[in-house]
Order: C-alpha cells, then sequence, then structure tokens
C-alpha cells in the first residue's frame, strides 16, 4: 500500500526541525528532503536516519530532488535565506524568496506531484498565494503556516497568565502572518467559557490585553534575537497541519488561506481559522467579530494585497 | 524512582478496559488490579500482560489486594454488579454499590494509601460522595467520571451532525449522572466560534437542539441494549482523568466535582467543567448559563443530593 | 487524499477491541465495522465513538456492510461463535467458521477490496489459508495472527521470569495456532544476547524451559477459564500487524503465513517470523533451529495441513 | 503529585534539541533549562513553549538556574564548546568541559538534586566519569550516552543494507564513544534470528563488515561536516534513555556505564549493554564476544583510562 510521504524543500533551520516533527510524532512514514546544498542536505538525512532508532516509529528518510516529489501526500517548502532575515528588510526578503519559489514550483508539479503544500516560507501569505497561483492546485490544497505560530505565541502567553493548558484555550491571531496581525480578542475562550466571562470571577483572567498582545507578538523577537532562528514553533505547526489532513481529523486551527467572499473578503491569503482534513482547508470558519476588529482585519488584508501585487512582477529565478 | 502507578478496583465489564487503556497509551507505567474473584483477576492480569509485546510502552500489570494499594499515585473505582444494572433499578444499584464501597474504603486507606480517586461506579455522584467523605482525602483529589461520559456522547452527537472533530467541539453535559443530566446549550461553541453564529451560517448547524440532546442522551442505551455493558467510552474518560492529573495538564474537562459555593451550590457533587492538574481537580469552571438553564442545573443538584441523602442510611457491605 | 482504513469483520469479543486497539493508537484513521447482528453493531459503533472526544486520535468509526469493505486498506477478520468455543470441540469450531468465511469472503471480494487481511478467527492457520485461496489475494496479503499471540504469551512468560521487558526479548511461538506450536528455544535472546550466553551467568536466566513454556501456552488457559473470551492480547496482535503494514515498518514479527519453501515445507500456513511492511508479510524469515527443532516444526505442518484437507471439503454458508 | 520533571544544563545545538524531543514525546511533563547565557536560554524557552499548541502533551517549560534542579528527576547534561569542537583537538575539549562540569556539579548537587544523571558533554565517558564521583551519586544513577548514538548509526546502515527496520535490530557499538569504538559483530541479530545465518541465505546480508563498520562510524562526520553541529541523532539518544528510566521499562540499550567487573574490566565508564529501569542502569549485560572481539575491547577501556587519568588532573572552572 502507499504510506503518508512527506516532501520537503529547503533544509535551512526549519526544515529538518518539520522532518524531525513528522518523523518522530509518526505523522509521516516516509520523507524526501529537497535542498541544493549536497553536503547539508545529506547532513540532514543521516542526522535524522541515526535518530530511528530510539523514536517511535520506522520512519524513511532521504534526500531527493524536485522530481523525487512525485508521489509524495504532501509538501512542506521551508526556503529560507538566513542572512536576509537577518537584515530586517521584508522586501528583499520577498524579492528572494518569490523569485526561488517561481523557479522551482513548476519542477515540483513536474513531477506529478497532486498534493498539499503548507508553506512557511515568508512573506508567508505572499508566497502560499504564489504557490496557489503557479501550482494550479485546487483551492484549500494549498496553505500557509500563517497567524498558525503567531496563535500558538498568544496562546502560550494566555496560558502562562491563566494557567490553563494551551489544549483547553480557543484563540486565534489572523490576518497577516506579519506586522499587522491581531488578536480575535472577542473570540477567547476557555474549553466553552468566554473570556469575558471569567475576567469578572478571577483577576488571572482580567488582564490588560493590548499588554499581553504585544508580549505575544514580541514572542518572535525574543526567540530570533536569542537564537537567530525559529525551530520548534513552527516546525510543529506545520506538522500540525499535515496531521490534520493526514489523519482526516476536520480540526478547526489557524492557516493562512484563501478568502473567496468570507469575511468580506476575495483573493487574499491570510490567516483564518479553518477546518483542515482529508480535502485540505475544507472551509474557512467565521468569528463572529466585533465592527472594530472586523475593520482592523480588512486592513491586514489589504497590506497582504498589496505585498501580492508587488510579488507579481517578480521574475522567477534559476533553481537547479 | 517512583513510577506512575494506578491501582483499580473491581474487574468487571469497565475496570479491566480501564487498564488496557491506561497500559496502551502509557498513562500509567504499573498497574495493580483488585478483585475478589480470583479466576476473574488472574485471567485479566494474564490477558493484559499478553498485550504489552504489541503496545508502544512497558508498563507491568499485577494483581493484588487492597493492602497493595498504598504507593499508588491514583485508584480508579470501578465495582459494579451487572445484575443490578440489567433490572434496571437504581435504587437497588445504590444500596449494593454504597454498602460495597463502604465496606472497602477503609482498607484501601489503611493501606496508606494518598493519591487520587477517579471513581465510575454508579450512581456516579453519590458513590463519589461516600469516597470523599470516607476516605478523608482533600478535596479535588477524589472526582468521579460523572457527566464526564455523558459529554463525550453530546460531543459525539454534534461531531456527526456537524463534522467537526470532537477535539474542536467544546460542549458540555452538566449536573446528574443521570436522568436529570442537562446539555449546557449557551456555551457550545468550534474551538471558539459559538454555536449561535454558526447556525446563522450553514444549515448543519441550525439542528433542532432537544432531538439532538435526546440522541445523545440515548446512546447510552444504544450501548447497553446492544452489548449490555459500557466499555470503550468509560474506559476512555477514566483514563483521560489520570492523564490530565499525571501529566499537570490543567485542562478544563467535565467531572464529578464537590461544589462548594460555584453555580450557588454547596456540598453535592455533580458533573461540572473542572481544571484537572497535579492536585487534582484544582478548581470548577462556572459555565455562564443562561437563567432558564441554571434552574435546571439546581434541580440536577436536587436529585442528587436526595440520592446522597439515601446512601448515608446504608450499611457498610462485609468486602473480604 | 485517501485515509488509512480498516473494516473488521464479526463483532463478538475480539472484533471491538480490535477497533479499540486501532483507534486508541491512531494506527487506523477510518474503521467500518461489519456484522449481522444490528444492535450489536450499532452498540458496539456507539461505545467506540464516545470514547473518541478523550483518545489521542480523530478516528471516524462507521457500521457497515462487506459491500462497504471496498476502499478499506485492510481487513481483521474476527468472526467465532462463542458457544463453539466452549464446547472445546475444535472441529465443530472449524465447520462453523470455515462454512462462514467460505460463505462471505466473496462479498468481501465483490465490493472492490483489494488490500490487506489479517485473520484472527479460529483454526487461524486453516481459516487463514481459506482466506487466501478464495480471495485470490497475493501471497504475503493474507496472514494470520497465528502465533503471534503465542509469542507473546512466551515473551510475557520470559519477562516475569528475567525481569526484561518484553521489548528486549526476541523469541517465538511457532507452528500452529493450537496445540502443536512450540517454542523456538535455540534463537531465544535478549536485544542480541542468547538466553544460552545469559543462563551461565545468572539463575534468574537459568530456568526449565519445558516448565516455562507450559506456564506460557496455559495462559491461554488462564484468560479463557477466567473471563470465557481473550480480548487485550489478541486485539494487540492484530493491532501491531496492521500498523507494521500501514507504516511500511519492515519489522520482523510472527505470523501465520504461507511456506513456500522456506524451512522446507510448502502450501502450508503456519506462524514463523515475517518480515512486516507496506507489500504485507514481505518475506518468512528463516530462524536456525536444531534438528530436533525441525523435526517438531514439521509435525506441527503436517498437522495444520491435515486440517487445511478437512477444511476443504466444508460448503460454504449462507451469509447475510 | 509529583510531574516528571527533567533539567537540561547547557543550550547548545543540543540541549534545546533533548528538550524539544523530550517535550513532544511527553517523556517529562514539565522541563527546566539552564545556561549562563541569558538571552539564548530566554529563545529556547519562549521557541520550546511556542510549540507546545501543537504537541500532543501539555508540558511546562521554564529557564532557571543550577539552584531550581533540586527537585528534577533526572538531569540531561549538554554543555560544550561548538569552536573546540571545530578545532577538533580532543584535548582541548577535555580540557575545556572537564573544567566547566566540576566547576557547576556541586551547585547542582547544593540544589538537593537525588535524581539521575545522563549526560552527552564529550569526552563523554570521561565526563561521566567525573559526574558520577563528583556527585556521589549511586552507581547506575550516572550514565552517559556513550556509543548509544554509535550505535544507532551502525543499526542505521544495517537497516538500509538490509531493508530490515531499526526496531528489529540487535546491535551494538561498544567501547569508547571516540576513535577507538568497535562493533560487536559476533553478537548481531534480526529480532532473534543471527547475522551469521542469514549471510548465508540472502546476499543482501552477506556485506563487507569492515566496510559498513566504517560507513557508520563516518556518519557522524557526514553530519557534522554538513551542518556543523548533529542535533536529532544524540537527542534522541538521550530522551529515550530518559523514558526507560521514567517509565521502568528495564529495557537492553547501550549506555556509558561504570564497569565493576563485567567484561574483566573495573573503574571505568564506557559503552556496554545496559538495563535500563526506574534504577537507572540496573545491570551491565555481557555480550559473548570472541576472543579477539574482547581484545579489542579492554583496548577502548584503555584508552578512555587514560583520558580519564588526564582529567584528573583539571581544576574547576569558575561557573556562574
Amino acid at each position: 500500500m502507499k504510506t503518508r510521504k512527506v516532501g520537503i524543500i529547503g533544509l535551512g533551520h526549519v526544515g529538518a526541525h518539520v522532518a524531525y516533527s513528522l518523523a518522530i510524532q509518526g505523522i509521516a512514514a516516509e520523507l524526501v528532503l529537497v535542498d541544493p546544498k549536497e553536503s547539508k542536505l545529506a547532513a540532514e538525512v543521516q542526522d535524522l536516519r541515526d535518530a530511528i532508532l530510539y523514536c517511535p516509529h520506522d520512519v524513511k528518510i532521504n534526500g531527493g530532488t524536485y522530481a523525487d516529489l512525485g508521489d509524495c501526500d504532501a509538501i512542506v517548502n521551508c526556503i529560507g535565506d538566513i542572512d536576509l532575515v537577518a537584515s530586517g528588510d521584508r522586501l528583499d526578503e520577498l524579492t528572494f524568496t518569490a523569485a526561488q519559489v517561481k523557479g522551482y514550483i513548476h519542477k515540483v508539479m513536474a513531477s506529478g506531484f497532486n498534493g498539499f503544500i503548507v508553506n512557511i516560507t515568508n512573506p508567508c501569505d505572499v508566497i502560499t498565494n504564489i504557490l496557489y497561483r503557479e501550482s494550479g492546485l485546487p483551492k484549500g490544497h494549498v496553505i500557509g503556516t500563517g497567524t498558525g505560530l503567531d496563535t500558538s505565541r498568544l496562546v502560550s502567553a494566555l496560558s502562562l497568565q491563566t494557567g490553563v493548558s494551551p489544549q483547553s484555550i480557543s484563540a486565534y491571531m489572523i490576518g497577516e502572518h506579519g506586522a499587522s496581525q491581531m488578536a480575535a480578542w472577542s473570540c477567547v475562550n476557555f474549553n466553552g467559557i468566554p473570556l469575558s466571562s471569567l475576567e469578572h470571577e478571577d483577576p488571572k483572567f482580567a488582564f490588560d490585553k493590548p499588554e499581553l498582545q504585544k508580549r505575544a507578538i514580541g514572542g518572535g523577537w525574543v526567540t530570533y534575537s536569542g537564537k537567530h532562528c525559529t525551530e520548534y514553533g513552527i516546525c510543529s505547526t506545520a506538522a500540525r497541519m499535515v496531521r490534520c489532513i493526514f489523519n482526516d481529523e476536520q480540526r478547526i486551527m489557524p492557516a493562512s488561506m484563501l478568502l473567496d467572499g468570507e469575511y468580506g473578503e476575495k483573493d487574499v491569503f491570510v490567516g483564518v481559522p479553518v477546518l483542515l482534513g482529508k480535502n485540505g482547508a475544507e472551509r474557512v470558519l467565521e468569528l463572529p467579530l466585533t465592527a472594530e476588529e472586523l475593520a482592523n482585519f480588512h486592513k491586514c488584508c489589504d497590506d497582504v494585497r498589496k505585498n501580492i501585487k508587488t510579488a507579481e512582477g517578480i521574475a522567477p529565478a534559476e533553481c537547479k
């Protein structure tokens, strides 16, 4: 029979961690890693294989090329350039990654690939849009981690503040995976109990919301400034999305997804709650935002749309 | 070091299933099974041991007596009488189980046991109350599965109706684990999105609530009438509670818990959302019920209180 | 994408436990249960669904008919008759189960099913042979649990005797899943260290082998006489086989498999070590048995062959 | 109740990966990370916390100091200096790490710590010896990953060669975690079937052993030269050891352990198979080596003994 097979494109700080997370959790039974840097590729394949004896699952790990991705059930796209990230210039980063992705996506599709794409490469919403347009894959089969990681940071901050497990907190960062993201405060609840109800009962829940949101967003900077990369949060986010699709979980989680009328928006990829199952992002869930929140959300969408526009003019790079 | 050890009292249809669920999930590292029927006990110990080679965890399983429970971290109490359940007379069942539990709880405590008790034995809320009073264990260290199983049935019915994963649904059956239980409809949400919002968007969510509640409650009868016992739902509920405590998960889930002012109630064990962590049920969460729901909840509490009163007069049975 | 889907035929004591074991371990993402007894089927489906909220995986569970098995990746065959087992007459049991299996296997194949069959129904080797012949599925796609359960009992007894985890013990019961099974003592080792080496070092390893073998084989009787069925050992064995195939694990474990020259035997299904992966039992591993062990093994094979012959004459039953 | 708590000392490339491996597998319920570099520590704590929402377990992760390790059940020791590793001078590395470890182990013990130490810091056998001597912890409570990682590389190479899952291969690199390590070829088997038996049956098993050993040992260099660190293999090895101890698994796996007469050696830590359970390394297993293998093993031990001697003269560093 066909095993669950995932391709990973790009083995910078993120890609190999996605592989480890998929392997140690047994989410994939087979992994194909693709990166033009041969010795880096060989190193990651070796290091990951050296983990299997002590992991609970017998995962097969191989290096490969775009041509080997044809029978993958999903691809996680993770390319990046650490020096460009360090420079802090988002436009430079966009220029680089958009050109790269445009350069190799047709090679990927030429392999016969017909699965799901989970994109991590930044600017996440913009690159996810390119992957969707250029791959020709069906809507919902191409998603981005988007505000999935930002949501995790928000929930982590809420958990530290309240003492409740992240798994019992429903909260969302939505919009751009970038500066204009926003917490949907009106919809935060604790396994069915709204924050608005708990804040009258217990001072731990009556915290300063803008302050906590700032802390949550600042989490990315804490990580980046101390280790010059981010690894565990983002790899776990992508692995969770793959798990939802492979197991047809029908769980609701945030992802960068094409809006097609939901929230009164169209033709833009941004972070929103989606239902993830065997058909990918099977639907967008509409949070009952306040009027103010909705206005902010529209601004997020406009920001992303501008960057999508910019990206359209970028020419594909030559990719081997 | 001390491993996570669970004692299980009573090996009818439920007890051995609790053992298997704890073992195959690796929630406990050691199990002690207690039942006066020697050949039944030996059979379950043997059958469970025969599973370990093919399970992901190396769990140790032994039979024992009340005296062997002293160093257990938790006990799951599961005694019952299948013929009494079949008779359908709840008072007969109460008379039997209350007498039994009163008969052996002091032997359990004499072992030096100082952990947590998760009670399954019916009538669940009443027996949990007896175990709490007679063990002298701290509040929150003695809980019942209560409406945990009923909640699972409600969520399962909601999942079938809407297509959303049970893990992305927050909903509660609260009150008595018995005829007067009630769904807290005003608090149902789908990972942060209220049912009241979704029912305007999608006909799948605009269902007949009393009808669905009837179906959920009827689930117990479907199971019982077809197999003359219930096993998987209840054993998974109890195992989940033990997991929350052992791992200090701080998750919110429904359990039968002593109310001490919450919901305007006192001195009664009923099913409510609790925060489960290393101190057991560390707090009761108050759902923002409607006035009508709250009135119904008080009726549930009154029903349980009457049975608690009845149970007080029952004398302990002789237990070997 | 296609999720991992398992069909289970027969919901006596074993079938529903196989379902629970597959679900709680997340081995399958979807289960279809088939049994002619409608209320029993509805009960097991309901009870299993009621477990999902508290399980780590979001498994879909449905009842169905033979016609619904077409897109299953594997089927676990579990029919039986508890009264015939109780009677202890192996020939009566064979007469019943062989007729049943012959009665429905063509309906299963007519559904378009083209996956793997793991057979539990007794007499296991004989019924596995029937399923292989009548289904027309490729060699290695039809296996039986065979001495998988007997091996687990042997390893469990070795673990109790020596204190070493079952997972660090390599030992096999081989041959018939029945009276003539035999322990391959010459090949027992503890993660690479032969028993023959350890028995000179430590008295715990210098035990009476025939006595321990007797105890291991007697384990089945301990279970059966105390609970009138066996559940956890056998369901975990079958679930482990499905896991090996679905994840392409390439692990070695005992199963009832068609011999085709290995051990100098042909045209007989018996318990031997096999390599389990995405093509089912991909090869038979030959243990370097002593001459005496090999002679005994041939006797086992002869016993099974006789029963296979007997089964050939049995006419298919009418199955709805 | 007390949860399973692990302290990790040193957050270079290895330490944070150990934390992730323990967290995502749910082996620990609580982690305390210790590193003098404040912003690195904050970064790793943040990044790991950002993973929890999408992990199967609710693990608590905090930064701390040596004084916070008192109630840990185990400590994984991971300090290192990446520039010294890059220099390739083993003596420089020893001089640095021995001084560091001597500088802080007394602070660790002053916290009241009384659990298990799993050492990764290189030279592994020598540093494990220092930790054992200076901590005063009982024999078997202080072990090193030793040839655990080398064994994983050997098994990975054997798996690639033969197609058999690593989990069905028993093989050991023993001796020094360094240049003089050796494969115990005479004891390699495949779930009970000796390599010596299989090599006559199937050409895949009749490979060139010295060549494969060279490839296995070279694996470390492939990883190191391509990514300038090793992460997944080593973190999974250490996590597996902690899991064995916490769950009292009684599994056999290789670790750096004090020999006390076994293999005719004394007073030296080297990689050998040990039985890992709730008392740590509860016994050393003696492989039935050939005379030639045993002679080589003695040479390994002599090499380590020399380095242990050298380390004795190194003065403790000042550690904050």
